[in-house]
């Protein structure tokens, strides 16, 4: 460790004031400097959503940290509405802009760490600079779109961009009495999901009167003659609104970087090692603006989550400081709420599975109670579990419901991280009382079905492959829940009846069972086989044909 | 596998019922019989207190499943009112009392399962069998409690013990219009949890007006001339009561066990293998009459819980049909909720550590918000996190608050389940959105500040010698907090001053240092440590205080 050692910071949000703070608690020799170009550090970034919603009535709670508080806790030199220009690597050097005397310095380093964030992302759409239309990234971006909410009380929002954060904004501007069309370039709403976890999602925000646009993207827009914007689309529609956010996702600020000949990832972020060190040895880059790798895939990723940074911000401290510090990747665990609907997920899914090349896996649906059926105000967490086929280490999970869906995926992501597999997710022992959960959790039920499959005790059947007509499709439900919907060409025999009836069954063809959610198909399963039927389970059951074969 | 095997099981609740069905799965031959001497099988016991508290209305919510169900579903003959008097292991024979019919049979088995439960304590108490007096333990006994509060309507109740069951007990008492009066004879409500962990929970319940008498034990009954009870105790106090409960804890049936001649354990269960084999190779017990093996001290021990008991159920039905399969202990993962409060642990405790003889083990607390604290409606979590001194292995977590506690004992379960250590959880990537979670979640944070102990950033002073006089002891508050109440005889000197007035700290003797929850006392400690101070961080500092030592 270096006796005086001089760290300069550029950038102060999450990462950079991580890493100030890390690095004082290390090192009380050192000069710290911390510059953010914005008029404030250490803000909550991610309620800023929930501010223009105006959940969070005061803008003073979105303060985490003063530059007086680092003076005075941390010591730490924090400089704010400075803009650093360029770096010097030989000299080892920053040009700073102060911002408000327009003078410029420079700023020695012996370590400098680049905190920068990324920036929305703001195509040269025609008429996009037309007052309304919003991105939002810092506060005053959303005290802008509260003075506008406040002043022009819009009855009409449109939001650019189905993802996690354009659905936060949806709901935001839906509980300021806006009417909402949400359009998605992609065919799904939260795109980071696979496509069928998203319909539970689509069919929520519909419900929720939120006007979907998926599958088509903006063109332009134009402003009438009352001052309110049209948006028109690709495919040719158009949709009036008084107001429009635009949440098509961040790009990494890596000019800085990139000026200062940088090494830059092929995902466009800034390429650093596992000691968050950069290309230049001296040169350390945090948070949203580097790429990371994918623990499962191992690939180069941007996972602008504020976890993650927060870890990268630690661990670049700890090796500024001398210490044996790494930081080993990201798993992507994110949760998103919105129209009282939990969204999350946590490692691989298929769609990052297929990009990755990756076919040694298997994926099990289940509709699992958050809590037991009796006790009152259950529903359902939809959840679907992917697993290596070879071994049965869990690989992902994605899951919606209600309530106590963070806390399975929570469970989840930490059975990931240390290399569980389905088996040890049998016997997870989780808390129980009836308001809790269940004797046999969400998670011990995805480990059991899971583990089912790999003993050999049940075949999946290969849901896309339904309409193929290969096989012989046995509904085991009882008739009245068959009539109220089911999969056509299906054929009707409730599980109790099934021993007396197996005689009407074939035994040349597979016989693809389902229930309701899975479980029913299952016993259905074991009987049959046992009688020598070559069967299938379709994993899930009627539930999930629904969202994978959704009626439009 | 043998061919048309028959299977006895005696008990038809939680394991005997999963046990059963387990069996068909794996088994369409078998003949299996599920012996039960009550009048329903496979009912949800856990729920019994709501039902009393009329949370649950309908008492045919608390039947999972009918006889005829297991006749329909899986061929399996269900015979209620049916009780099991003795087995003849030499003939593998057990005799069966139809108690409607009073009639004997004696029914033969390839393989036996015993799943008998385990019965509620009631003491011989002077006055026990007065009417008014119950216990809970089945729907007719719940019944009785609802039908006594329906047409006695009564004001005032006892409730002996203050376990879990109790305190979920006095809550539905409570929501019942009831003033509650909770006896118990360990000086702590909740004896699973460490003392002061409880202390959180007896502030909630005298909050809320429920009246606890604690270290104190009941001596007897009594019947006023208005037909009131009157509870005596041994200390000499008595409670006027017109209905009384007993939830002092249940003891394992074991009489068929113990006149067959099995082998019974030193902690007065059953005992089994770990293919849950009594020590007769063709008779195989389950649940609350068994004792299983505490996970992490290797113990045996009676763990009640039905998680645990599921597990087993299907763990004995595998070996019964020649699978290899294992029971390997339980972690004792357990929740409560009352009065808006939810307590969980998982793994050891101090307690449990004590009395395993185990010295190598070092303790945390914290009490981190369930979500970041500028979204609307954070509250703490109190959290307590017990790891291995020498190598970090996460050993054992108890947690309270008002929400959101049971998701990160789940996680701390799944770590320990997992052999995680504390340097795995600073590394978690758990969900965070605001109305979510913290970038640095509660599990994040407790494995961070453990993880500062062992890399020796931080050593913590030991609570139980606050008042030796050894330590100088700072508080690094703000003056207003401080004088809002702190620990007698620390000296105020807030963070942002430390560094100024340094020389008013003594360099002879060591300085433990307290704030609101260990946070700033911990910068504290690594400012003033690199300046060559001897410090120490009161570990959860004075809210940690408050509950070690409690005004009384």
């Amino acid at each position: 460790m270096l006796a005086m050692k001089r760290v300069v910071i550029v950038g102060g949000v999450a990462g950079g004031a991580t890493c100030a703070a890390r690095l004082r608690r290390l090192d009380e020799q050192a000069e710290i400097v911390l510059l953010d170009r914005g008029p404030y550090v250490s803000f909550a970034n991610c309620g800023l959503p929930y501010y223009v919603g105006n959940l969070i009535h005061d803008e003073a709670k979105l303060l985490l940290a003063t530059p007086l508080l680092f003076k005075e806790r941390f010591n730490i030199d924090v400089r704010v509405r400075h803009e650093v220009l360029s770096i010097d690597r030989e000299a080892r050097t920053v040009t700073v802009l102060d911002q408000v005397t327009g003078s410029e310095t420079k700023e020695h380093y012996d370590a400098l760490v680049l905190s920068p964030g990324a920036a929305p992302i703001r195509p040269r759409w025609p008429g996009i600079d037309l007052p309304g239309i919003f991105s939002l990234r810092s506060i005053p971006d959303s005290r802008e779109m509260r003075q506008w909410i406040e002043t022009r009380n819009p009855k009409k929002a449109v939001v650019v961009g189905g993802g996690f954060i354009g659905l936060e904004m949806a709901e935001n501007l839906a509980h300021r009495g806006m009417q909402v069309t949400v359009i998605e370039l992609a065919k799904q709403v939260m795109p980071p999901l696979d496509a069928e976890m998203a319909e539970y999602a689509r069919q929520q925000l519909v419900a929720q009167g939120v006007q979907l646009v998926l599958g088509d993207g903006v063109a332009g827009f134009e402003q009438t003659d009352n001052g309110a914007l049209v948006v028109s689309t690709q495919a040719g529609a158009s949709f009036e609104a008084e107001m429009v956010v635009l949440s098509i996702g961040v790009r990494p600020e890596t000019k800085l970087a990139q000026q200062a000949g940088l090494e830059i990832g092929e995902r466009g972020g800034i390429r650093v090692d596992s000691t968050m060190r950069t290309s230049d040895p001296l040169i350390w880059a945090i948070g949203d603006a580097v790429e990371i790798k994918n623990k499962l895939t191992g690939q180069w990723e941007l996972i602008p989550l504020a976890g993650p940074a927060n870890r990268q911000a630690r661990r670049a401290a700890d090796v500024i400081c001398g210490r044996n510090a790494h930081f080993d990747g990201a798993l992507g665990t994110a949760v998103c709420g919105f129209f009282g609907l939990t969204v999350a997920l946590t490692g691989a899914t298929e769609k990052s599975l297929r990009r990755a090349g990756v076919t040694d896996y298997q994926v099990v649906y289940l509709h699992p109670n958050q809590h037991v059926g009796y006790y009152p105000g259950a529903h359902p967490i939809h959840l679907k579990l992917i697993f290596k086929k070879s071994d049965g280490l869990v690989l992902g999970a994605q899951a919606i419901g209600k309530s106590e869906v963070a806390r399975r995926i929570d469970v989840l992501a930490t059975a990931i991280q240390m290399k569980a597999t389905v088996f040890d997710l049998e016997d997870t022992e989780l808390c129980y009382a009836p308001q809790y959960g269940a004797a046999k959790d969400a998670v011990n039920m995805a480990g059991m079905i899971a583990a089912n499959v790999l003993r050999g005790d049940v075949e999946l059947a290969p849901w896309e492959h339904l309409n193929s007509g290969e096989a012989f499709l046995l509904d085991v439900r009882e008739p009245n829940e068959y009539r109220a919907g089911a999969i056509p060409g299906s054929r009707n025999i409730p599980l109790g009846q099934l021993r007396a009836k197996m005689q009407e069954l074939p035994r040349d063809q597979e016989i693809w069972i389902n229930c309701g959610v899975g479980q029913r198909a299952y016993y259905a399963c074991r009987v049959l086989a046992q009688h020598g039927f070559n069967t299938r389970n379709l994993s899930g059951g009627y539930q999930t044909y629904t969202v994978l074969y959704p009626a439009s």
